[in-house]
């Protein structure tokens, strides 16, 4: 036998999770004194949302995060985070400390509750942000956990363990098999008529590209994924949300894909394939330019996470891994007209001693990231910052682009820092953006990361500036002196500069070059209405209300098949 | 006719709502733009949990706040707040801007969702935490607003109201009566007969007592509880949620009731009472020391907000100020025993250049409180610090004893502070809080207030080592360099001491009071082990798991009634 909390520290050890992010708390304390004598290192952040946040961006490095919450006030605090982990489909594990069994039998008006005996509300909110979730109990501790935690894993979106303190040290039996041991084998998916259908189309096809979103990256077909492009070789564009799942570096990469919004070689290579083949992808007015994708849809592949569909076709139980294979196997006998070159980026014309504008920064941004980069890019300006950036091979993207809640990027770049401690983790973010979530600054400096953080100080909301010009000041922020920030949080470690022209950003990104141990925190000082190129023309599609012409072009088994497939 | 934004913004001016806190976000910035265009005030907090910790703070002295947030991101990165106000009755009113009717009827894959087609998910979450709610419709905005409204004023809770972003300035009939005016009369209430009951009881009585506490306060009967007190004159305990309810520098005060772990002479006077009247009491395990609190059962009058209950029986439907109006008719004609005098407070011995102790601190901190002050106290080591302090008169108390969401006060500051600019807000707040909400501190400089803030700094979570003495680091918080933040944050009017000594922290309260006009705070160093007096003994009862002894102690009336009554 083992306790109830050493048994669930072993199964998170089985996920690769090695962090815990969150906050102590009376409920949640018993528990914590457990982890502090495990393997499993607590990252103590300064709120919830923070370690939310933080293990949304280490698991979509690490393929799951956890975090660790109280009752009520911790688990509220952080449900921001569980509902953007639940859009984006990433895999994160919340432990509720919850008060005692006892206490929540006899239903007594305990602090963190609402004083009149109902245990469940929490529970039942979480059910519209989670996959699955289960208070613990005596008798069920052991099989509700697993159950919870493959959950997690398969449909990989967050789910709530809550844990009450009297259960810490309850006796559990050792698990007998691994977690990641399927209980049944699945029923045999549909994979030679998939083949059929898939070989006939192909057959006929001359110009078949390839259209990759986030879901490829989290149910792990970023490997199978790349397999099937280099058969070909096939063009390859991504979404917004897939930004970094292809190497951008190689000649196959046909450019971010953005429905009208998009290079027209981009739209072309996508919406004039004779053979379509979607991989993970999630249809959202963000990404879409607003509703104007246009797929051909009796000549489209969509591999989603468990299930493919050709036409009318579904093929459910198909793992998307395997349906790649069957593609790529096609794919390799197939001879195919040579992917289109991307033409080379227009550098824009700026003097390096003129004030530095969005274009300026995001030419010298593109200059610097480096393989292997860990990108981390807030969604706003600086995401349309970073899109068109061609991303070195190797590079992970981390953004927003659905749940859209700013204030994300910084302690989600904690949470790449932590889970990645050898690769540079380089974070953009705008100033109205950083003051949602600033004080993880000062986690990030107490856990020594040495992230490039450049903070774009236009002084305030630009992105709502582009999509609602407006005279009233709502979207100005206080003006806060962002490079005196990591010496107020206790970073001693911090090298902070404040640059106003190219000359200054380059000299500043060059000093963080040489300077690999130290957080550097660069403040870059834009004009508060200059947008990154492409932002003007997307703003018009991204208005929360699509136009009816907008929507009716919409073509509607485009979004509707993929929410169907990923649900 | 009027349009649906301008009638809910005049109706919220009905509610005495002047300010209305938040965040813009592309799905509120329409509604937005026509409070710009109104008398109500917008004011910009960094992010969500600020903006309902404000509101919550505004209403706490104005009757009503309210703030305004985006579908999903927002209003989930607000709800632990709003949480808090339905734990402690605090009406708040939400405003959430949304996507447009349009979108939601067709279910487009918006951002802020989980691109699913469910538009309705966050409002079945705000079930657990709101009294009501309601998704205007172009049908039914007039109508619904009323309600919801209305109910968010009978119960004192929050509610939410989303309004769909292309709904703003549809046409809405202008209100044919004020909001205020009941709908139908309520049902005539068992006056005479409680009149009857009450009067047999306290004619037996010769040593009755009074125990305040929050809901008498947010129910509109502070003055009713007033001459109450007066017209015995009777004793009168206050729980800690009803900090302030009553006029501490009275004679008539018998001190903080706290179960088992009150002052000997107010645990007498209440529960040797031979008629106790409790008003808006609601039992918590935190207000009650761990359930120790004994009623006399068959000698309480419970005066709830819109019910009252003698013994077994109950009067439903009688106001409180109505029940107190009658309690108060029956004791004008009553001879009683004199309420017993409180003992003279024993200032503890300390020299004025030692280290500065809990002890010292909160010495001082009573003695700087003056007449009108608010007073916020953040729950943890400050809220215990202050819980001794005699009140002047006049004093507004804001804590969150029930909810205890640490982070609460410095954002509840703001709110007191735009609510109430002619009184002086004076903030205690441990460091590790303050952590949590930090950036509101730039909110509260930039709306130009003049609170008094003392931080104080003790490296972490004391109230937690109080509660669960460890080895672990997990209680130790970063070490800020808190007197210079308010700079960082744009703060031009703060002036900042970091004292060590009485003697230091005596020149900075004296230095704030001839400094009116500028936003102080002082950072005061503790030892991280060193509590306020009475927290050592509560925190035993603090602990998570109540006893069985404890539990069975706990007189089942007391705490049952209560929450029957008050929910």
């Amino acid at each position: 036998m083992t306790t109830i909390a050493a048994r669930l520290v072993a199964r998170l050890a089985e996920l690769g999770i090695e962090h815990l992010f969150g906050v102590p708390a009376d409920y949640n304390l018993d528990f914590l004194d457990r982890v502090y004598a495990s393997e499993l290192a607590f990252v103590g952040t300064c709120n919830e949302l923070g370690a939310a946040y933080a293990a949304d961006g280490y698991a979509r490095l690490r393929g799951a995060g956890a975090l660790l919450t109280t009752f009520g006030v911790g688990e509220l605090a952080a449900i921001n985070g569980i509902g953007g982990s639940y859009a984006e489909s990433v895999p994160v594990v919340e432990i509720v400390g919850a008060p005692s069994t006892r206490a929540a039998h006899a239903g007594l008006p305990m602090h963190h509750t609402m004083a009149d005996g109902d245990f469940g509300r929490f529970e039942r909110m979480h059910v519209e942000v989670t996959c699955d979730r289960v208070t613990l109990t005596a008798a069920n501790a052991a099989a509700e956990m697993d159950r919870v935690l493959r959950a997690c894993l398969h449909h990989k979106r967050p789910v709530r363990i809550a844990l009450p303190c009297d259960l810490v040290d309850h006796p559990a039996p050792v698990p007998e098999e691994p977690l990641l041991a399927e209980a049944c084998p699945p029923p045999e998916p549909p994979i030679e008529a998939f083949r059929a259908r898939a070989t006939a189309l192909l057959a006929h096809a001359s110009r078949p590209a390839v259209l990759a979103d986030h879901l490829a990256e989290r149910h792990g077909a970023r490997g199978a994924l790349a397999d099937l492009v280099a058969a070909g070789p096939l063009p390859v564009a991504a979404l917004n949300m897939g930004k970094g799942v292809v190497d951008e570096s190689a000649p196959t990469f046909a450019g971010m894909y953005i429905g009208a919004n998009s290079a027209p070689g981009t739209r072309a290579t996508v919406e004039d394939a004779d053979c379509l083949i979607t991989v993970g992808v999630l249809i959202t007015d963000a990404n879409s330019g607003g509703f104007t994708h246009r797929f051909p849809a009796d000549r489209t592949i969509e591999v989603a996470p468990h299930a493919s569909r050709i036409g009318d076709t579904e093929y459910p139980g198909l793992p998307m891994t395997a349906a790649l294979a069957v593609l790529t196997d096609i794919v390799a006998g197939g001879e195919y007209d040579a992917p289109p070159r991307l033409p080379v980026r227009v550098r824009p014309a700026f003097a390096p001693d003129e004030p530095l504008t969005q274009a300026a920064l995001w030419d010298r941004f593109a200059a610097y990231v480096r393989p292997g980069d860990v990108v981390v890019a807030e969604q706003g300006t600086s995401f349309f910052g970073v899109i068109d950036t061609r991303m070195p091979a190797g590079v992970t993207v981390v953004g927003q682009v659905l749940w859209s809640s700013i204030g994300y990027t910084l302690p989600a770049a904690l949470g790449t820092c932590v889970a990645a401690p050898d690769r540079r983790t380089l974070l953009a973010i705008g100033d109205g953006s950083f003051q949602l979530t600033a004080q993880e600054l000062g986690t990030i400096a107490r856990v020594g990361a040495a992230p490039v953080i450049l903070v774009v100080n236009n002084g305030g909301y630009t992105i709502e500036r582009a999509i609602h010009p407006t005279d009233a000041p709502y979207n100005d922020v206080a003006p806060w002196r962002y490079a005196d920030l990591p010496a107020a949080f206790g970073a001693e470690h911090a090298r902070t500069t404040r640059v106003t022209t190219p000359a200054e950003l380059d000299i500043a990104l060059e000093a963080a070059d040489r300077d690999r141990d130290h957080l550097v925190l660069i403040e870059a000082v834009v004009a508060p209405e200059d947008y990154p190129g492409r932002l003007a023309a997307i703003a018009a599609k991204y208005r929360p209300a699509p136009t009816p012409a907008a929507s009716e072009r919409a073509p509607a088994a485009g979004a509707g098949t993929s929410s169907t497939l990923t649900a």
